[in-house]
């Protein structure tokens, strides 16, 4: 190697160290963008064939092959690259392992954001990776994958769907909004007359209109990307927001609990909107549903 | 021009009227496909301004500019090279005219289905014409413009999507369906409840789960595309029906009433289904929203 050579290899050496003493967790968020890649192209392999589908806690609460094929992919990717970091993944917690945030490094995967969509072939399937330190969001994937939309947010940096800067919408009257949200995949009647008296009560404000694609992530994608102005469920978990969550805040939004409290990420639920107007607005007409915390025996 | 050249222009000109005499609607199916193009184009140029937005029956049914600009341009196209066809357009009745359906060879028109997505800029829009003859469709064309997705429709021919063939959903079991409907732009406190009652009693059969994208003709054709197993929705008007019913029903679907009777392009309901067991299914669990039917003064 010439002295110039050996020179510029140093610059680079010293300028790549400076970006990661900067910003520790963005080779992780790279990685998390290659990972989330690879599992939709499983995803979109998956969906041309049959599937053998699983129940869990509901009747509508489904599972597949494929979103244990994708967690044990990613799980043993991430452990053989960052060995210390930690890991919640919805199939690991379905199959016994506990879900506790700590202050490690932690990716909070859901291998398939929708899977019933999934299982009938709607075309939104995400797959969702958040990473938190001291239980603080670092930074959030989504990749929709029969779209080809790769959502991602970092701290402080923006939020971003294939390349392009994200941003909120600007609507904070609550009779000019549209809504998304979901009916959960919950059957019992109590549950699921709550949810609909929330329903009842937010469209007759009146409001402009509610809509669901059917996954969290992608509906809070939505209201990143400013084309719905909120989004609040309960019943979810952690890996249904983490990964979105980011985006949502990258993008000049807020996420609050839905009575109106702080947003907590084991709390089950959530209020993910374009301004905090427009997330209290929505508090005051929701009627808690109790679901167990995810960190919770 | 040589002999040659004499006789391959009468074979052409005698398999054209050949074509013509086989199907004598097939030229008026290939405008139509060419008009809602064009008026694809205009939306999506719209979509990049700001709107004056404008409300009709309810602060829910909203109306644009772009809606009447639309209706105008394609009522002017039609008008000019088919001066004895009848037309029904959502905008025109909305400025008074009558919509009845007569023998006539009919376009009913829907400039933007999905005008509150339109003015959120929520990603399903599309333009419906439908075509009918002695008040049997005869086919529809559908155009999801900002997927740039063109559905289309004719009797005896298929249904198909940027050219390829649909083929409604085999699910025949209700409790493993998904559903796709909306709640309507009604925010009369007793249609809203008779809405979510309905919802409530589907939800609990149980049923996989209920998406709605905001567009009745879109969510028509996510029937025909086997992703959803049926769509059902009341208060709706033959506009949003017209275009989609027929590509539903060449994608082996079925149309029915809400009540189990056989459908009625002017009745403002419909459930659109993958098959009859499944739409008779629905029918006994929806209680009736009495609507004012289309040709009802």
């Amino acid at each position: 190697m010439s002295n110039l050579g050996v020179f510029n290899c140093f610059v680079l050496t010293a300028v790549k160290s400076a970006q990661k003493m900067a910003d520790p967790w963005q080779e992780c968020m790279d990685y998390a963008v290659t990972l989330a890649r690879q599992a939709g192209e499983v995803v979109r392999e998956a969906i041309k064939n049959e599937m053998n589908v699983m129940v869990k806690s509901s009747p509508a609460d489904l599972v597949t092959a494929t979103d244990q094929k994708i967690e044990k992919m990613l799980l043993s990717s991430i452990k053989e690259k960052y060995p210390s970091h930690s890991f919640i993944g919805e199939e690991s917690v379905a199959a016994g392992e506990k879900s506790v945030l700590t202050d490690s490094p932690t990716w909070i995967i859901d291998p398939i954001d929708g899977t019933t969509n999934f299982v009938h072939r709607f075309p939104f399937v995400a797959v969702s990776i958040g990473f938190t330190v001291n239980k603080k969001m670092e930074f959030g994937v989504v990749y929709s994958c029969l779209e080809d939309k790769m959502y991602t947010g970092r701290k402080g940096k923006g939020a971003f769907c294939n390349g392009q800067k994200l941003q909120v919408s600007q609507q904070e009257d609550i009779t000019k909004s549209l809504l998304v949200t979901e009916f959960g995949s919950s059957r019992t009647p109590e549950t699921v007359r709550i949810i609909l008296s929330n329903l009842e009560r937010l469209l007759c404000i009146p409001i402009h209109g509610i809509r669901g694609v059917g996954t969290a992530a992608i509906n809070m994608c939505l209201v990143a990307t400013g084309v719905a102005d909120a989004y609040y469920e309960m019943g979810i978990h952690c890996w249904d927001m983490a990964g979105a969550g980011i985006i949502v805040t990258e993008a000049g939004g807020v996420l609050m609990d839905v009575t109106g409290e702080p947003f907590d990420l084991m709390s089950r639920r959530i209020i993910a909107a374009n301004s905090k107007t427009l997330a209290e607005r929505i508090a005051k007409e929701i009627q808690v549903v109790p679901f167990q915390r995810d960190d919770e025996d």
